[in-house]
């Protein structure tokens, strides 16, 4: 593990210093090798889900790590697309110049050394992987021991796509072992190599890089995310903005948990929307007021304000205005995603300012919480965390900066 | 201790959301009561240095810890003057438009509560508090037990200051205590409160600070600074740039302890720079070829490379080209700040983008690496790592962002 994490510096430095053109072409040849190795990717998944199925595995996970023609030439495509995104290394995100002359460039750089452990989904080796090389870093890639047979034999297709391009294959590394107490070594940054943690996964998984890394960690652990329907909310927009929010997909981060509806309008918004979401089979279980506006709505506990369901389950509150509601999400809230809907200008830019969570919109749904819908191309996942990388992580910031100095001699009285 | 995270947690809100004149406000209402309760400040400072010489402390450490009337003046002043700064929260960092019609913007916000450790010297409580509060986040301050009395009585002024302008006190809060267990229940995050940690004192400081911590850290362990002077180096230009990269300061972070001198131009310029410094007192080690190049000229072993003098040494070696340079950098430097004298434009960019260090300077000193230098204003400290703040850091580093993002009752698809 020690030896990988050195392969994983050395190909870093190479990966940081070549050109676009050379880490784009690395990306196509990746591509292609993905969409030439299906064969032996399709046997090595076949033999990891019989595992799977011999495990008893539920059908949502066997899903997860399915791989077939189509999924394949997906992940193929992806990994191309990437090469499309536009450099982010080497951008000048500032430059100024100082009155002795001398001009100061604040510049993208790679991070370096990016660690992505991930679980039973194999394409994840190739998305990270395209992802780290995109922005010049290297990859290391821990695989869940259920997709380690299907993530092994994608990542011989990422190595050759590395090595046609002339780039070192050692940029995008999967740990070659199943073996549980790898994790434990990349938590402790191997040796001083590995400069951030990107666990993809389920809570389990992210609860123990968060609490276990030694290195930073790009990650989120809850979605808790709100609809704050305000007192000057179109009803319309509202009854749009949520049901896309809650049910749209209901398994994703970005989906609402928590419905919060200002006192000032319960009287006409509260009925309508409680009854549309019972309707379109959402369970909800509310406060009193809640309670009394449809029969099927179940009493909320102190715990279902603070739960992210991920699934077609909606807690709803009665709020006394703007500074409860916000309240409320500093609360029990997880910091990730709110949305208010008001026709009100000034609360809306109070809201934005108040909420402290890494995306607040203004009538827009909280399933815009993604790296693709902000423009970013792709993502590597969504931070809750405030430093380096809040939001969506794409390739933008997947990369640090340095400033250079242009100097005609200066020196410091 | 517990009860000080939490309380510095509720006050980061309140700041967090005051705005920016208030802050300014009670930043000049600090600077007044810094110089109104000098008399106390000296009184408590008199005991510190009483138990200091006690101790058989050293001159310099003495000096360190040493207020007097003018001190307490400049201490002010500095405070004062970060009210001056422009504010660094809610600059919009960067706004787009998706088809769409969504507009996103990317916005400045406090990182939320600072805990800085420092040592002797009692002004950090005024200068940290002062940067902490200018960028709308709460600071939890550790004095070296040395000067625990002197930053207590400083602490107090900060605090008389915020409460003079409707801030909550506790915004700027000074350890009280001098038990050391503090300085690891702070390390550890003090309960979830801590958002970042900053180190400000000598490298065992540092060093602690950044194995024990498990909160992110802005700090630099080393500062093993080299200037290389390339085959295209005016010699003039070497001298002035040298001399004052190595002796303006000798004890500051960006002070040069290594020199390179390209092979090319060894024969006409290595003498020279080498009997310059040598005659204005610094002490040389180096490689072979320069022990040739003067009689007082010492033997360098692989340990000088590597080491951060702080003092009136230096260590110079030969290399053969741009790339040996940078490998030597690569090899032994500290990622800090590095400076190529050169008239060759193309061998400048190739040094600054090469060289993977958080202040890369073409033809000027590395004294340079300084927040005030870069126009900052002022600075907490010089950070090496290359997670969200990376050389100096000043109050727009001390910030995070978020992401607000403004529809017209938008849905995904």
């Amino acid at each position: 593990m020690q030896g990988l994490g050195r392969r994983a510096r050395a190909a870093a430095r190479q990966v940081a210093l070549a050109p676009a053109d050379k880490r784009n072409a690395a990306l196509k040849a990746m591509a292609q090798a993905l969409r030439e190795r299906a064969p032996a990717i399709l046997a090595a998944n076949a033999l990891d889900l019989a595992e799977a199925k011999a495990a008893g595995q539920k059908e949502s996970f066997i899903d997860r790590l399915l791989l077939n023609e189509v999924r394949i030439a997906e992940i193929a495509e992806a990994v191309a697309s990437v090469a499309e995104l536009s450099d982010p290394v080497g951008r000048v995100l500032a430059t100024w110049e100082q009155p002795n002359g001398l001009v100061f460039e604040r510049v993208a750089t790679p991070l370096g050394v990016i660690a992505v452990i991930f679980e039973s989904r194999p394409n994840v080796t190739a998305d990270a992987g395209a992802l780290c090389l995109k922005s010049g870093n290297a990859a290391i890639l821990r695989a869940g021991s259920d997709s380690f047979r299907s993530s092994t034999e994608i990542a011989i297709a990422m190595r050759q796509g590395l090595e046609a391009a002339g780039l070192p294959g050692d940029a995008i590394q999967l740990v070659p072992t199943r073996d549980r107490a790898a994790v434990g070594e990349i938590l402790a940054g191997l040796g001083g190599t590995i400069d951030v943690v990107v666990p993809r996964g389920g809570k389990g998984l992210v609860a123990r890089v968060q609490s276990e890394a030694r290195v930073p960690v790009f990650a989120h652990l809850d979605g808790n995310c709100h609809v704050y329907v305000h007192a000057a909310a179109d009803l319309e927009m509202a009854r749009n903005i949520l049901l896309n929010a809650k049910l749209r997909r209901i398994g994703v981060c970005g989906a609402a948990e928590t419905l919060l509806v200002d006192k000032a309008c319960a009287a006409t918004h509260l009925k309508p929307l409680v009854t549309m979401l019972l309707d379109a089979g959402c369970a909800v279980r509310g406060d009193e007021a809640t309670q009394g506006a449809d029969p099927r709505v179940t009493a909320a506990t102190e715990e279902d304000w603070a739960t992210e369901y991920l699934d077609r389950i909606i807690a709803v509150r009665v709020v006394d205005g703007l500074d409860a509601a916000v309240d409320h999400i500093e609360r029990y809230g997880s910091h990730h995603t709110e949305a208010i809907v008001t026709a009100d200008e000034a609360a809306a830019q109070r809201f934005l300012a108040e909420v402290d969570s890494a995306i607040v919109l203004h009538n827009a749904s909280t399933q815009f919480a993604d790296g693709g819908e902000f423009g970013f191309g792709a993502e590597i996942g969504i931070a809750t965390g405030r430093m380096h990388a809040r939001g969506p992580v794409g390739v933008e910031q997947l990369c640090s900066f340095k400033y250079r100095v242009h100097g005609s001699g200066q020196i410091r009285p």
